[in-house]
C-alpha cells in the first residue's frame, strides 16, 4: 500500500536588498506576505537577524518564523553542519507541502548563506521546486549611495573578498576599472598602504550597512586606519587611469574574435 | 539687482530592475509616483523605451515624459553629443527647481547610460543634488532565474563586455569562479569554441530580457551557434574547477597581509 505523498512545497530565496526597507522589491514584499513559513538566518540562537529586521513590519502572527543558526565563521568545515541542519529544518516543511521563504540580505545568489542551503536542499530533494527572487546587492547600493558608478561602456568590474591579500587586489586594480572588496577588515591597514602607494586613495570609498541606522560611509578612507570595522563592510575602488585593451566595435559577428 | 534663483531640482537616477514590473523596489515606485518629470531613454525618436515599459502602469497624465535619444552605438564619440543634449534637456527642468527622475533599466550605476548623463549634469551644475536609487541588475536576475549562484564564500566574480575578445574571457575564467559576459553577440561563435575546448559548455547559461515577455533562457548554449541574438543579451559562466589561492581566515587584522 502506498501512502499519499503531497507534492513538495517551494523553497523561495527572497532577496531583501541591502537593509533599507524601501529597497525591497514588490515581488519580495509579496513573497513575504503570502508565505507562512519564513526561514531567518541568525548568528546565534536568539540573536537579532539583519534580514528579519528589513521586513520586520511585514511579519505577522500568522507567520511561522524558523530561526536558522549560521555562526560568523568563514571556514566551510565549521559551517557545513549548520547548512545541513538548516536544510533539514526547511525540508520538514517542504515535505509537508508547505512553502518556505528564506529571507536574504542583499541578493540571495551573491555571497549569501542561502546558496549553501539551496545546494543542500537540491541535493536531498532534487525535484523540490525552487524560486529565487533577486535583490539589490549591497555593493550596488553602496555605489549609488556614494555616487560611484560601478561600470560604464567598456569598463570591467570585479568583486572579491579582500582576504585574498593585497597583492591580489593590486593585480585586480590593473585589470579592472572598479574593484569591489568584501571582508576588508582583516587587511585594512595593508590595503590603505597599497592605495596610497598606487595613488588610488582618493578613488576609494568605504561603506557599511548602507540605508540602515548603522550606515557608515567613509570617503576619506585614510581615516580608517586603526578604526574598529565591521567584518561585513566593503570598499569600492575605482582605477580611472587604467589603460584599456581594445574592444571590438559594432554588433556583427566577428571572425576569430 | 539680483534675480531670484530657485534652488536646483534633484536629479534622480531610478533603477527599475531587469524588466519584470514586480522587481522594482518600493523606493523606485515611490520616486516615479512623486516626480512629475520623467526622463526616458529611447534608441530613436518615437521608439519604445524598455525602461518606460517597466513602469508603464505607473505613468499618469500628470507626468511630463522627457524622451532622450541614445542611439544603439558603442563609440563614445558618437554618443557624447547625445549625452550632452540629454543633460541640457534635464537642466531645463532642474534650473526651474523641478526634480527629474531618469528611468533606468537594471541598476543606474551598472553599465547604464545614466552614468554619462549624470557626469555631464554634475560637470555643468556641480551643486545640483543627485540621488541614485539602486535597482536589481540584469545579471543578478539572470543568476536567480537560472538557479546559478554568482558567488559564495571565497568566490570571485567579474563582469565585463565579451567584446574584449575570447582570449581575455578565457584568462578571466582562470582567475574567477563566475564570469558575467555582456555584449556576447559579436563574439558568440568564438566563445562557444572556447567553452567547448575548456570543458565549460555545461557551466554556461545564456539569458536575455529576464522576466519580460521576450525572456530567453538557454541552458544548452551550444544551440546558440548561428542563432540571431539580441545585442544586450548576457552569458553567465561558472568555472567550478578553478584552483583557488589561499585566503586569510578569521577577522583579526593581519600584519603584512
Amino acid at each position: 500500500m502506498h501512502e499519499f505523498t503531497p507534492p513538495s512545497g517551494t523553497l523561495l530565496g527572497v532577496g531583501l536588498g541591502p537593509g533599507d526597507p524601501a529597497l525591497i522589491t514588490l515581488k519580495a514584499a509579496d513573497a513575504v506576505a503570502r508565505t507562512r513559513v519564513l526561514a531567518v538566518p541568525v548568528k546565534a540562537r536568539g540573536a537579532e537577524s539583519f534580514a528579519r529586521r528589513i521586513v520586520a513590519g511585514r511579519i505577522t502572527p500568522a507567520h511561522t518564523v524558523l530561526e536558522l543558526v549560521f555562526p560568523m565563521r568563514s571556514d566551510p568545515e565549521v559551517l557545513r553542519p549548520h547548512w545541513q541542519r538548516a536544510a533539514q529544518a526547511i525540508l520538514t516543511h517542504l515535505d509537508r507541502g508547505e512553502d518556505v521563504a528564506f529571507l536574504c540580505e542583499g541578493d540571495p545568489f551573491t555571497f549569501g548563506t542561502f546558496i549553501y542551503v539551496f545546494r543542500e536542499v537540491a541535493r536531498l530533494r532534487p525535484h523540490a521546486p525552487v524560486e529565487v527572487i533577486p535583490g539589490v546587492s549591497a555593493y550596488h547600493a553602496a555605489a549609488c549611495r556614494t555616487l560611484t558608478p560601478l561600470a560604464a561602456g567598456d569598463d570591467r568590474l570585479c568583486v572579491l573578498p579582500a582576504t585574498y591579500g593585497v597583492e591580489v587586489v593590486e593585480t585586480m586594480l590593473e585589470r579592472f576599472d572598479t574593484v569591489v572588496l568584501l571582508k576588508v577588515k582583516p587587511v585594512m591597514d595593508a590595503l590603505l598602504d597599497m592605495l596610497a602607494r598606487t595613488g588610488l586613495t582618493g578613488h576609494a570609498v568605504f561603506v557599511n550597512k548602507v540605508g540602515t541606522d548603522e550606515e557608515a560611509v567613509v570617503t576619506d578612507v585614510a581615516s580608517l586606519r586603526g578604526r574598529k570595522l565591521d567584518y561585513l563592510s566593503l570598499m569600492l575602488v575605482r582605477n580611472p587611469a587604467r589603460v584599456k585593451e581594445p574592444v571590438l566595435r559594432g554588433c556583427r559577428p566577428k571572425v576569430g574574435a
